[in-house]
């Protein structure tokens, strides 16, 4: 058995040290999404989470992990979304720094999101070096731990803890289905569902504009994601040398949904559910929706995962 | 100690009969929200409930109740918002016919859900003593049962089981805030709430755009609802010969705010709590967030009801 970046017992403790700090989330039914999909689904609701998405769970482990000496020095990231809010909160919440390197081009309100989280903002020229580069100066100058956003074995482990809690509430789940971005999120769900039941199925979800995942898997070999496009704005990124291992042997398969079908099936689950989830939290549930998925023999409990729900709500978005 | 429609046992009866066949929502907080308050908000979700509103608790609790000779003749109701849906679908689980009727100027949509609940639409001329007689004409040429949308002891009962559930999960609360249209909800949740608490305080919502409660209250009679107008479509009518005494002799005052007071306490539970709910269900949300309200002394506690989530997502609302 090959090893990871981390195990079922990294999750496990994982939830131990993040109880009462992030939500337990509910995990929800639709008598009308499982008529569409043709079998039962149960959507783990990580919109509901804290900062509006999964991501505060492996951010929380991670600054959580962190010896005091360490974490008296402050947490490092770049990134412009829903990660960058986690770990800001993440630090606030324990009385940490935290120092946030965003691309000046980012929108003004998630700037000022994560300073609504206590998160110290520098900006930076909008590519990747100049934000590897400033991270990194950034550690260097404060002394702070670097915690990126998906590449990382304590962000994973933490991503894994609403698998386990999702297997607690509905233990006889056939499947999972969840959506792929840098990976971190189906890492840990496959080392925690696979971990606390082998023979759950793992499948993964993308955009078409941003399915760099599924063509690695074709390919038997990691592909990066260049130039994507998706209205799916939390999945842009490739997969990382953590998490692609993971997809490579614990994933069944990746499915691909083009953005038209992420739209509504955004607004079927606003409109049915009463839930607000972001296009890149419903990749999964378009998955369900298709042909393809709905011609897989042998899964009559398929769990899912809204995995936020950070949108703008000055437009609409159908 | 006067009597009225139904008493506790009533609720509790009704609790066990719909057990099963209705959600148990869930109940939500939003440390934002508990914030702009000052104090602890728990909200009742009853949007999340089927039929997305908390109107099939009393339908499903009347239906339940006609004894299978009068269940087969089937249930009548006039009207064109949430209990028209939700007597539809109680009446279907219970394999029976639902005959709604509706004026023909309903949009399209309402007649639709409706309809797509198997209920039986009939059209009408658009004002209140046509939609009674075509009711009363349906009641005699099928034998159906008259189940009122609000002044109705069965469906005041069904009502106030979300007010049990909410106690059962969070027994301190102080006071909750409860939205007033006809006044079912309001009352039975003063019944049921009261009835297991004593010292539970009972406030009343409106839009100031239908506060005929807010007025009879401060009058000590009974006023109508003339000319309504707000956002808040749910809450145009006015309180029953039902509901009414109940308001008058258990609700502590009746709180009132403004449509854009509804519009921005709506963006904001979208926004930070990722819950579609409609106009009318944000009403006790907005007048938490009132000073009049903030200024209220002994209230550490506070319960809130999502009542429903459907509204039109081919607007903004703000």
């Amino acid at each position: 058995m090959p090893t990871y970046a981390c195990d079922l017992a990294d999750v496990r403790e994982a939830a131990k040290r993040i109880a009462g700090i992030v939500h337990r989330t509910p995990v929800m039914t639709s008598e009308t999404l499982d008529q569409l999909a043709g079998r039962k689904l149960f959507f783990k609701c990580e919109n509901l989470q804290k900062v509006g998405a999964f991501k505060y769970r492996g951010a929380t482990n991670a600054v959580r992990k962190l010896s005091d000496a360490e974490a008296a020095r402050g947490v490092v990231t770049h990134s412009s979304g829903n990660h960058a809010q986690a770990l800001a909160l993440a630090a606030r919440v324990r009385g940490i720094p935290a120092y946030i390197v965003m691309p000046k081009t980012a929108p003004a309100v998630k700037k000022a999101a994560v300073e609504g989280y206590g998160g110290i903002v520098t900006l930076c020229e909008p590519n990747l070096s100049a934000r590897e580069e400033t991270a990194a100066r950034l550690v260097k100058e404060t002394g702070a731990t670097l915690i990126p956003p998906f590449d990382y074995p304590d962000v994973i482990a933490g991503q894994g803890t609403a698998a386990l809690e999702l297997l607690e509430d509905v233990p006889d789940l056939d499947a999972v289905v969840v959506q792929v971005g840098g990976g971190g999120q189906i890492a840990g769900w496959c080392i925690a569902g696979k971990g606390v039941n082998p023979r759950l199925r793992v499948f993964g979800a993308e955009p078409f504009g941003a399915d760099d995942a599924a063509r690695s898997k074709a390919a038997g070999k990691w592909i990066p994601q260049t130039a994507p496009n998706t209205i799916a704005d939390g999945l842009l990124t490739s997969t990382g040398e953590l998490t692609w291992p993971v997809i490579r042997d614990r994933v069944e398969a990746v499915f691909t949904v083009t953005d038209d079908e992420i739209r509504s099936t955004m607004r079927l689950v606003w409109e049915r559910m009463k839930l607000i989830v972001e296009p890149s939290g419903v990749v999964g549930t378009a998955v369900v929706l298709t042909a393809a998925f709905k011609s897989l023999a042998g899964l009559k409990k398929v769990g899912l995962v809204f995995s936020g729900g950070n949108v703008s709500l000055d437009k609409l978005y159908w």
